[in-house]
């Protein structure tokens, strides 16, 4: 959570002197976002975020975010609302960076989701796989199972160093998910980052998806994976299964998963989870002198991944059937 | 500028329970403010920003804080409003610490001001004094001439390191402002930290003080020699004179100085550069690891001491007569 480059009041007012959006009537650097800086601007013609963008977001990839977020608020999704300036364009340049100035979204990240929310994020994350259908850009995953092992090389040496027998563990599940990743399941744009601080509810209503910047093309059964993971544990660490029923059941209520997604569900669990523990081990390894940003813990991770190694098939995930 | 505490989407939730402000929508950790953790806070009645105090501001002082500002806000200054709970208390604690709510003020602080924007601060300054003359608490300048020699106490060894000759001008300055510090000057509320941070503007209107955390009871002047000292330099260090004319001509459009606050401006701003070089040499030299604000340089400070050595009488700032 960081501010990574100072704004100046004339900076930002010729900048918006592109824009169609009103006078400047304040802007405040907020704490939010790991990889890029995020200004709360407030106009006399509403609230918007400006972001600029810092590193790790490839510049090539803006546009396919940036159409993404256009294509799915234009679908009705509640996500952010990129805004064109008069040259037609939504991505602009400030201070030397990528920029761009999105539509404010009210809501609230909960820190300890319940049953309730799961489902209500279910039933949103089937509505975005829906709202994508027919987006006509692609994007591969490159955080997908391909990438695992290159990311592992980069910290298998002091994996052992971060948690005892992790480098072993590490290289087990990366031989299985190699040899058993499943292809050819239904997809399409996934969000591939539903983690709860991109997840805005007010009161019990979920009235938000944010932060579009991993998203891409793959099975959509592996996003509601990375959800099980992200939502459905508990903070002592164990796997809520009625959590994980609810948010499968939010979802089917809106696009029914095939019986071959199910099938997959317990390696696609497994593979997100491995995910997330390399990028977290690669970034825990890496920290540069006077980062900003605490680094997260790749030993929830690993944790997450002793669970998955022993369940049994998808009904330890709360699926019904 | 940094968040130093997470407060939890439930902590927060409970927190506003006891007051009538209407239903959280969000709120934003914003980067704002060295000392205090700030939330720009977004709830169905308006918008407000929520304080935590973490340090340096002692908890003994907030009563006064508080209620100058509900009083100058109730004199129509534009300043941050204090929100009274249910129980009629302004003074809360969130995450075991004091905090406070406050109105959320729109305007954007202008980094390099020019005249006009001096001459509106000038008269927003001399309605701030106005506004605080039927206050009814007193605190003292703790940060005033008596604590100048108790604070370079911390950092003379280490301060030719910092600047070459800096302790030798150091301890000259303290003789000379310690045996010629003006008393009985005209006084009651000042600001005394009126940096352009804490200045609002929206377009060329002046639209809002905010930051009254070292507000105190002094003299007026010595308001007045702060901002000279803050708003009056160039980017170059050369001190503007246009710009201390326009600043005090503002001041004296809505209360003219007397004779012997003329006669003492030049003694003031010398020490007022002294009061904020040594909080920045004291700073500067006591970073604690893993800091997460930079601390501002006390060089700029030392430069414009020079200024002030050589400054021959009231009219070297800008006083026309």
């Amino acid at each position: 959570m960081a501010v990574y480059t100072e704004v100046s009041d004339a900076a930002l007012t010729d900048f918006l002197a592109a824009y169609d959006i009103g006078g400047l009537l304040s802007y405040k650097g907020i704490a939010e976002g790991v990889e890029n800086t995020n200004f709360f601007l407030h106009t006399t013609m509403g609230s918007y975020i400006l972001t600029l963008y810092e590193r790790r977001v490839r510049a090539d990839d803006l546009p396919f975010f940036l159409n993404l977020m256009e294509h799915l608020a234009g679908r009705g999704l509640a996500c952010p609302q990129p805004i064109r300036n008069r040259a037609g364009t939504a991505l602009g340049r400030l201070c030397d960076r990528p920029a761009v100035i999105v539509s404010f979204l009210d809501g609230v990240s909960v820190r300890a989701p319940n049953a309730h929310h799961c489902r209500e994020l279910g039933r949103a994350l089937a509505a975005l796989h829906a709202a994508g259908a027919d987006f006509g850009m692609r994007r591969d995953n490159s955080l997908s199972v391909a990438a695992w092992r290159p990311l592992f090389a980069q910290a298998e040496a002091q994996a052992d160093g971060v948690a005892p027998g992790l480098a072993r563990r590490t290289r087990d599940d990366l031989a299985l998910l190699e040899a058993n990743w499943p292809e050819n399941l239904p997809g399409g744009v996934i969000h591939a980052d539903l983690f709860t601080d991109n997840v805005f509810f007010i009161g019990d209503a979920l009235s938000g998806l944010i932060d579009f910047y991993f998203a891409c093309t793959d099975a959509f059964a592996y996003d509601l994976a990375i959800c099980l993971n992200a939502w459905c544990f508990s903070a002592d660490g164990a796997f809520d299964r009625g959590m994980g029923a609810a948010l499968i059941a939010g979802y089917e209520a809106v696009r029914p998963l095939e019986p071959a997604e199910v099938d997959a569900l317990p390696i696609l669990c497994r593979g997100a989870a491995l995910r997330f523990m390399l990028t977290r081990l690669v970034d825990w390894l890496n920290v540069p002198p006077g980062a900003l940003v605490q680094p997260k813990d790749p030993r929830e991770y690993d944790c997450r991944l002793a669970f998955h190694r022993q369940a049994q098939g998808a009904a330890a995930y709360g699926v019904a059937r």
